[in-house]
């Protein structure tokens, strides 16, 4: 078996997004896509798209962390103006992912309310549009425990698992596997980050050739929060 | 500028690795590579090719659990007979990363003493013998805190950042970019997984097209392990 091969590159051209665009129409008319390609697209665009963009103070060094707090069910730890919190979707991340990068002076974005339905929209337009079945990963940048550096995860899906579960499937010396579930949506999103840069203006890519068995039509990114029960962490 | 591209693939036809297998080697004579190519090798190839590799009593559960405390500096948390460590290098992983799959029944895998070392010494041997320029990445398949599923991190690397740091480059918006350090050795670790698959027997993949800059003559891996004063969960 020809092992596979995976093609990540930048979607090119698309506008400046704001308030009401429709980011599954302008791929469906732009973007490159093939069936079965996975679309990564930064929440950014997604919340400027869904209007989640607020006003703060950019004077007042205190008024992000306010924001942040608003935004957050649970606050995990705090060191000076950051803070790390777990927002509604169950996430745990800095500053509830309220953003200030990337946006006009003045402004902060805020993750969308439901990102999983946001990567829903995109694929029905895709499909509606451009006839193509696709999957879709809403994507956005956090720190790790333990680990310095950013990596890109997924905050939302659609037509991808989020999970791919190959407990009971047997390794490469016949034993069975005991628990070996893959989170591969934050796998390629962390692979698309790499072709998107944070400052290079590439907020979509298209990663090409992932395993068929792993697009699906029912999905949700509430597969990778992990329950309180089961967190070691929180 | 056109936005970067990565091919993703898996090198194919390598050998069972023993003991004493040099696949560095091995790579210079059958991986298809070129120049830049960050080349990402699965941690237990490297560990069984440095012979770490250890009896364990697969009829005792404890046996697995004490083995991982004996490679920890320190254990952050216990569950039944899983236990997060942190191990000698500064990761925080479970089982000090002690695997059982993919290896003889009654045998266990212990981590790379010095993963970083381990790299350097794939990539002194493909300049040696191929003449060629490239990245090397260790990766390992890490649990996270808060999210479920499993993702490839780095625990070794030569010739190719662990973290790039965007600290103080500007934005699309003109707005200096206050802290966006990413560790695009985890990215690049997680992209490779993708074609990887735990049961298809590919410990090998390459990453094509990586950002020229991030080649870079001396790296490690120690710039992941977030130091005990900065992490806020250890």
């Amino acid at each position: 078996m020809t092992p596979p091969s995976l093609l990540v590159f930048g979607v090119e051209g698309l506008p400046e997004i704001a308030a009401g665009a429709s980011i599954g129409v302008l791929l469906a008319a732009q973007a490159p896509l093939e069936p079965g390609d996975v679309v990564v697209v930064t929440q950014k665009i997604v919340s400027k798209s869904e209007g989640r963009v607020v006003a703060v103070d950019a004077d007042d060094p205190a008024a992000k962390r306010r924001l942040a707090e608003s935004e957050a069910v649970r606050i995990l730890r705090r060191r000076g103006e950051l803070v790390i919190t777990e927002t509604r979707h169950g996430f745990v991340c800095a500053n509830s992912g309220v953003d200030l990068s990337n946006v006009a002076e003045g402004s902060a974005v805020l993750l969308p309310v439901d990102p999983d339905r946001s990567a829903r929209g995109i694929r029905d337009a895709v499909r509606a549009i451009a006839g193509l079945e696709i999957g879709v990963i809403i994507s956005d940048t956090f720190g790790r425990a333990w680990r310095r550096g950013l990596v890109d995860v997924a905050i939302g899906c659609a037509g991808v698992a989020a999970i791919v579960d190959l407990r009971g499937t047997v390794d490469g010396s016949g034993r069975v596997l005991a628990a070996t579930e893959m989170c591969i949506a934050d796998e390629i999103a962390a692979a698309a980050e790499l072709v998107m840069g944070k400052a290079a203006h590439v907020p979509v890519a298209i990663v090409r050739g992932v395993d068929p068995s792993w697009l699906r039509e029912s999905s949700a990114v509430a597969e990778i929060v992990r329950p309180h029960g089961e967190d070691l962490f929180r």
